[in-house]
């Protein structure tokens, strides 16, 4: 049985402890959701009041130049290039995930036009599914998503496929694809490949540029702690600047936007993958969470995230089998990312009941609990309390949905 | 001759000074840039602050329902519509303003799928051209991009014209298209109408129902001093709602994003203009300062603006036309926004040597300099003193360009 005790031991001999003290962490809280709501780094709160009061405030429109707003994307896509195995210059910051996604794949049929099939599968985060039946219904030419098992995906890539659009790990279950493999399978076979990054970076090590991937999206506000909405990033392979072209253009992404041209004139490089403006004080939040970064060594990182979601599912298996509860996902940690989800009998009512008890995860449909584990912030300690307090409410069937309903105000 | 003590009159008989008190504005500065970036709202930054400390920092992710984050892109939207005579529940915030274009474009071909002809005119700010050279590129289908003179959009709106669009007040001249003339004219043809609002709202009044109006976007970050970058806004009209589909879709618009389906069914109402997860702390301050907006009169404020410009104009031709400067843009205030434009020879550096002494306007090529009058901050003193330093600079020909530009750090 692995104590309390052991967890204390564990953490005073993690050396990624140091971290934890840059962040904001409200007192008593076991914050397991940071796989969808990173905490706020306190260089994040700072710069953002920088940006306010002296930039916007002190130096108005000359910002643009003088605290270079207008680069920050290419800049703040620099600093994540490193977490993903990027080339310089490949990955740019901006907007969503899901206008990532339809930049991207208008890039790669327009790459393809003799192809009319777009593959995904059925673990691929529900948005980006339905950018790429958006884009199908307005076409109306053809074009269609076909989205298979996760299992079924290599043997679905097939010579009509255009491109394979994919979420390395499963937002639901932790499971995670083989990137090399099926980025392989899919040249080979003709097609390009759209990796969403978002449950990946910062939390298990990416490396594109070994995968050869085509594409690439992810998100800033869940292990970044890039704040609330944070704009997304992309990548484009260098090798693919010159060719790839998004449907959705703007004057960001011009050679010369300053010029004010009438005709579009694609920047080289990444930056024409910009479209409007960028909303400046949540890019200068998500710039200040990338210089924590600049700081962690990723396998470090890794292996600690190993640790923890390992240490969680024996804690969980050992104290909360005979509830019901099941291991959703891999067990191989190897396989997974850095969340950790029980297939759980009145699983949303157990999460209440967390919550009301400031332990934070959160809950899927139709009866999946999920916790994810941030090595950056949380502690072996927190891992043992959250299990024990899963545990006890289990136990106690504290998980009375009526009452913890009431309770939900708190969540 | 209107001298400096006449206009200090006028600021004292202004019924909105009380505005100014509201933001912040650099001591010495005169800011006419406020058609570019408005300055900061004092509510802005206390919204900032707690949306930083109290609801990222303390509540985390229960801060999407407690502090109403998924919604606030509807409840700002709502703020909005009522400078724009929009319908309740017909505006939401959101993305940029040539994404909003991109939507708005594809739900409009989509709803005229027997025209492949995109009519706007050479006023148009040319990011919203490149939307469209963008598409169509894309679509390769036939679909055209077709730009006119802006006195020439009428005669050119022909049975082939799937969609008009247009920006109200040129970015450049300030000149004002007729919206509901050129609306009825499209509609008779069987055409759509988008409208840019960016250089309108907040400083010319605007009906979008009385025009019949059926989309438009607008931009949050000039005059309604949302903050750098802040989200656009995106209006559709109500009898659109149903129908109205763009191409790019995420689950911000779905009907119910939290079951998480994987079929996507775009949501009643504006919402489905939505795409993926917005920028929260730049929304926190485009929201704040719309709460100014709440106590203001949009017919004084029209009033106020009409003054500032005519004033400015009158000053500048007294001392300025012997200099070679020439009003761009009509004389006649109601066919004009609120930003005044000179063709001046050296316009570039004259501009530097003004923004040198603090009065800060913008450039644009090839020779025109622009002032923005903003009713809410601006006073009649502003305006005589810009324009006595315009004069003094050409009259000693203060704009010698290798001087000032080694001065453009500080711009």
């Amino acid at each position: 049985m692995i104590s309390q005790k052991d967890c204390q031991r564990m953490d005073e001999e993690d050396p990624m402890r140091g971290f934890r003290e840059r962040f904001v962490l409200p007192k008593g809280t076991i914050y397991l959701d940071g796989n969808s709501l990173g905490p706020l780094p306190i260089g994040a709160a700072e710069r953002v009041q920088a940006a306010l009061h002296q930039q916007w405030g002190e130096d108005l429109i000359t910002s643009w130049n003088k605290h270079g707003w207008f680069h920050q994307p290419l800049v703040t896509g620099n600093k994540i290039a490193r977490l993903i195995g990027a080339a310089p210059d490949s990955v740019v910051v901006g907007d969503s995930i899901s206008i990532g996604v339809f930049k991207l794949l208008t890039s790669a049929l327009a790459l393809r036009r003799d192809r009319l099939v777009i593959l995904s599968d059925s673990g691929n985060f529900p948005s980006d599914l339905y950018v790429a039946q958006g884009l199908s219904s307005f076409l109306a030419d053809g074009h269609t998503l076909k989205v298979v098992a996760p299992e079924a995906v290599e043997h679905a890539i097939t010579e009509e496929v255009a491109v394979v659009m994919l979420t390395e790990v499963d937002y639901r279950t932790g499971r995670r694809h083989d990137m090399k493999a099926i980025t392989a399978l899919a040249h080979e076979r003709g097609a390009l490949v759209i990796w969403d990054l978002a449950h990946s970076v910062g939390a298990v090590p990416v490396d594109l540029m070994a995968a050869d991937a085509d594409f690439a999206v992810g998100c800033t506000y869940k292990y970044l702690n890039g704040g609330p909405g944070a704009p997304a990033f992309l990548f484009v392979h260098p090798r693919l600047h010159k060719d790839a072209m998004p449907a959705l253009v703007g004057w960001w992404g011009h050679a010369e936007p300053f010029v004010f041209s009438s005709e579009f004139r694609g920047a080289d490089g990444i930056a024409r993958q910009q479209c409007g403006t960028q909303p400046i004080l949540s890019l200068a939040a998500l710039d200040a969470a990338m210089d924590v970064w600049a700081d962690v060594d990723m396998a470090q990182l890794h292996q600690k995230a190993q640790k923890l979601c390992s240490l969680f599912i024996t804690l969980v298996e050992t104290h909360c089998s005979k509830f019901g509860l099941e291991l959703a996902g891999p067990r191989d940690m190897a396989a997974r990312g850095s969340h950790v989800s029980f297939r759980c009998p009145e699983g949303y009512a157990v999460m209440q009941a967390l919550i009301a008890r400031k332990t934070i995860g959160d809950f899927r449909a139709p009866d999946i609990i999920r916790f994810g584990f941030a090595p950056l912030y949380n502690s072996f300690v927190d891992v043992h309390d959250a299990a024990m307090l899963l545990a006890d409410i289990l136990k106690n069937k504290a998980w009375n949905r009526v009452e913890y309903l009431q309770k939900k105000a708190v969540t």
